[in-house]
């Protein structure tokens, strides 16, 4: 870096910490405030007299081991899982650590007071006054968790290509609308959700889309940064698998104690394992690569059974059931990356760093759509269920089915009104200080680095096609295998042409017949 | 790669994923429709018609609170644990992680009907009637994880050898046989493993290295490429740590409630300290590389105390002797390592590349003694238990030493059975459309990889020795230092000979005075 | 490595292992022979008659059912969390790992007798007589993870500078203070100290620190190889994320149940959050690097808020009096990193590898004052608490502020005095068979090593400068983000001046202005 551009980025860069800090700064001591006036501990109804021996802590207590299991996982799933999923990036693991740290810890607070603010208003409505004192417990602790999990998925859709500044104010906006789809679809429809299959996914997933709709140019879709590297590759493994082991815990923290539990837990269960058994016949099938495995897909689609589970997770789907709705999740979602993804980047210039659409988006709003008809099908069939599940289950009584399906749409139009705020404001953002595009998907230019910090694709391919591979000696086979990997031929216009093995990078560029949106270079 | 070299692998190659895509799509279609027509969820006994504020879950509510948190445990064994441990090896680790994840959430799934069968098989005999709706509760779902902890033992003595298609058609038919195992020993004989130190790790272990026998050959003992990477090794330390923090939960998951639960945690958890001592003493005392640790010690040997502990960690074997048994396991596990393993290959010709023999196979064929003394001690000494527990503990009463001596010999025989079976079938797959043995221990034939996929031993030995340390200008102690890794010098007979302390990859290849077993290299 | 090198080795670096593996084998005998002799397991006090399928487990199964999935957690945050966390030096992973792995194994067991022992001692005081057989139950294996809490804290300070046998010492020496000063501080003085922030916090890091000041040395201070890496990075980032999401069951493990229990938890996690929020805020607004973000600060200072919780987080210290308290730890733990760390080093020569001064020592001791406050108020405004609650936290009744300031000086006084003598015994070892200053920051002293490990900075540096990026054919743009790491210029006095990204290795090395410190290399 010569000393000109370290002071271009002096003068251009230095903007966005100070606004960062100036609006978390506040940020924080009015959670300091709102916390210390407006909130209070969860108490025992009763602070008795009783023996400190014989005491076992009452209500407080049956709260703590009914729930604190499940923070704990949940707790793994956004911190660790998401953070992890998302270091699959050559160069930008320590951003995709580290924002989810930050604005996953400051969601968490925040979301504690918005979930308060509606239950307050929720309580108003029905008892005539509004709280004094909000209870803070082990249920808005987890709802923050919730809220943090949908911000996190809306992050994986413009991941690469986003200040901290612009995760803070999306850290700030998105729980607002968050809370307020929930209030609606929780407190007034009475929707069947359990494990946000609407409130979550769908939302986020939507949220994001929209507000990377805002965040997508040209120079972001020829980025060769935006690729993966086989150690990124594993650690993104070690995000995935916690959040697949978890997930039973997200579907299951707040369902009715129980058969609903239970059912909870296995459906989500089995229908994980059916998508990992699609993700891997699906990737296998369609790849043009020579039947080869995808990552890319191992790492989402396998997932898709716990989102499609969302909301149904705990009723009596029959455990049949659940395998299969996760296999047409599973494989639907492994297509939406080989033919969604790329049409989604191509012809609405949405760029979907992560695939949301087809981890989250997708399988949220099939399991949307199974919620209404496994609404439907229990109030024609009450016996599935029995009486005190009925109850705690329909809350919505006969409208059960036309309340999902309206919490479905408010769902959607809530997260898209509230996509098109933020992105607007992001926009607003990039143009006075945003990243330059040689910066997308790269640590660089907020982190110092070590030593090792991985050379951009270029370079790498530049270095392997120079490894002295002749001294080596070794004999034919052995340097075919070799070449496989970062052997770099000229192809027409000279372009780079990847051997097919190695244009994981390109998956989601467009096709070669779009001139415009090609990865270009010069001659060598 | 050249052309030629594509067209052969489209025509050689492709077979392989429409048979692996065409058996697991019917094994799926199967698995809906028995889970569909066979399976219902665990119920409580009583749908009453009490208040939905009040009810506690009942029954249902409180199997899911005495096994759920142990089943979260030993999903992150499964999945994580051994799918992490798995990934040591240099250009392996997609497939590592991704082949565990695969065939343990595919045999997830199988083991709930296989078990249920057998359980059904077993109600039948006693009853008289076979039952047509099979109960599917939190004890199905921890058999599945036992299941596949099975497979993915054997998985362990094959790893780099193997295609999907071998694991997918190991993961059905292996299952079949544990469940029988199990059928004989834990219904019938009713012998002593609360943590499966038989019908886990010696029936696994014993079953991958039946099988390893059909998969061993010249080249695949050659190859270089079955060697650790330091940044793999960080990895595989990840899930050795998950699976020896977890461990406990494996022992004490079916353990009875109360005090043989808690000694089974207390004499697991003590017994791997054990063999986490004796990993670190025997390491170091018998490596005849000055003395060093060796991490394929450490990443496995430190589990052996749990394993030794399979079947009698619940039992009263005392504190002191639980330390003592895993410090011998630990012992003799590293020297399986040292001395052991690489004889087997060698004079068996069975090639076990995680070395399963001294992790799973030894200790758990020790515990399995163990079990038998502790059963024989167990009905000279009743007052040892309390009337409660001996009656669960020693359900064959007097015959509980007979029984589990049995039931050994039983879980050998039977692995050794399928072992040759699925070893049978594998070795046919191989021959119409096995991997070539350059492919060994690659993921490149079956995934598709990014840039910086590590290359090949023999190019990084050439690459370091052409780095441009002279450039750098380090003074001498640098320099030496340097050099202490990745230096080649070259030895009689035109070998490249490693220096000392990086001969780590050459730990299973057989020792020098075997002319055919050694690395050759064309002179440089 | 030339021959002479070699045979020095060997003569002189026999001993250490040799040392280490008599003295681990002896303690191994003895912690048998003690286990076996003196400890029994927990057991319910009736042992009864009743019908095995009735019975519920009694008291045993309570305290399996309160405390296991608290020993899980910090069972990970012991071997894990602190393991990983130390894996961010380039070249030190295995070491990170296994010293962690056989120390902290070795001292779980130490433990269960040293606490035994105190135990006892303190029954004997009461009741007068010495209890023949010492329970071993939950709470032992908890008091094991707390003490090797406490030494991983101290080996923080000392990473990459001790040798195994160093640990060993340390880990054997180290329990008998730490148990003396829960002895004194928790059930003499009766002290309020729920999660450790002084017995473990403030005692380990003092301990560490003592320690360190007899290990460090200039040319300690000049080892390039004290720096991280990007991939160490991210493994160090897997290791705090799970210190951090466990962290609220560290502190409330050993919470009275009830109330006490979920303000543990909750305040914990807020305080965490509050830490996180004000690290990414200091660290970007103090870097005099472009305020650019510190990975250094994300992995430890994000962690203060779980520290300063240490002593009171079971108190009614109100949410946003927990947000406060998080936020001023986290505040000053950066600024500890930023200007306190490199004047320790500096004027008091103490060299403190992880910053455990400002993670550890700072916050706990912040939260130890902390709790004298919350002694004051609590006492003055006792309706804060019910009746029960009281009783269990505020044991020493009217002198519970004295009785914390005491506890807290005990513990800063134990730790130096224990520090004192484990560092002039190291100190001593180390003349006579400790490491060459060649040898600091690296595994390849006592690790037989895989063919990758990471080459020293030096040789990167030089590597980075020669690769081929002007073959590769990047435009300017990408050129001038490609040097931004790895391009080096030759300064005044021909020292190696790194670009300003590149100084992260220079955080601990003292300011330019001291000649004698600096890193310095001879002319190219």
């Amino acid at each position: 870096m010569t000393h000109n551009d370290d002071h271009k980025w002096v003068t251009t860069k230095r903007k966005e910490p100070i606004l960062f800090n100036v609006i978390l700064f506040i940020f924080q001591v009015f959670m300091i405030i709102c916390f210390a006036s407006l909130t209070g501990y969860d108490r025992n109804e009763y602070t008795g007299s009783e023996d400190p021996d014989k005491f076992d802590g009452g209500e407080v207590q049956e709260r703590v081991h009914n729930f604190y299991g499940y923070f704990r996982d949940i707790n793994i799933m956004i911190f660790f899982g998401f953070g992890f999923l998302m270091t699959f990036l050559r160069r930008y693991g320590y951003s995709a650590l580290g924002y989810t740290f930050i604005i996953s810890a400051m969601v968490s607070q925040w979301s504690v007071l918005v979930n308060g603010f509606f239950e307050a208003w929720s309580y108003s409505n029905k008892h005539g006054e509004f709280p004094s004192t909000w209870i803070f417990d082990m249920s808005s602790l987890l709802q923050g968790f919730f809220c943090s999990g949908s911000v996190m998925i809306s992050y994986g859709a413009i991941l690469g290509r986003v200040t901290p500044l612009h995760m803070l104010i999306m850290g700030i906006i998105e729980p607002i609308f968050f809370f307020l789809n929930v209030f609606i679809g929780e407190m007034n429809l009475e929707a069947i959700d359990v494990g946000g299959g609407m409130y979550i996914h769908l939302f986020g997933s939507v949220f994001g889309l929209t507000v990377a709709w805002f965040l997508t140019d040209r120079k972001s879709k020829e980025c060769t940064d935006n690729a993966p590297s086989y150690t990124g590759d594993n650690f993104a493994m070690a995000g995935t698998l916690f959040l697949w082991m978890m997930w039973p815990s997200f579907n299951a923290a707040i369902a009715p104690l129980g058969e609903p539990q239970f059912r909870a837990i296995a459906n989500t269960f089995l229908s994980l394992t059916g998508s990992t058994v699609a993700t891997f016949i699906v990737s296998r099938l369609f790849s043009h690569l020579g039947n080869k495995l995808d990552m890319v897909h191992v790492q989402n689609s396998s997932l898709a059974g716990g989102v499609v589970q969302g909301c149904i997770a705990h009723m009596n789907i029959n455990p049949g059931g659940a395998i299969a709705m996760g296999f047409i999740a599973g494989s639907i979602s492994v297509c939406g990356y080989l033919f969604i993804t790329p049409k989604v980047q191509r012809k609405l210039h949405i760029q979907d760093t992560c695939g949301i659409l087809n981890l989250h988006c997708i399988p949220g709003f099939l399991g949307s759509i199974a919620a209404i008809f496994a609404a439907i099908k229990g109030l024609n069939n009450p016996e599935m269920y029995s009486k005190v599940e009925f109850e705690q289950i329909f809350r919505a009584g006969d409208s059960q089915a036309s309340s999902n399906l309206i919490a479905t749409m408010v769902s959607i139009g809530l997260a898209i009104v509230g996509g098109l705020l933020v992105g607007f404001i992001l926009l607003q953002l990039k143009k006075i200080k945003g990243l330059k595009s040689k910066e997308y998907y790269q640590d660089s230019a907020f982190w110092i680095l070590p030593v090792d910090y991985p050379k951009d694709v270029a370079t790498v391919v530049a270095m392997n096609s120079a490894t002295p591979e002749e001294t080596a000696g070794g004999d034919d086979e052995e340097e075919a295998v070799g070449k496989e990997h970062g052997a770099v031929e000229m192809g027409q216009h000279n372009r780079i042409v990847q051997p097919k093995q190695d244009n994981k990078y390109h998956k989601q560029l467009p096709s070669d017949d779009e001139e415009d949106d090609e990865f270009k270079q010069e001659p060598i």
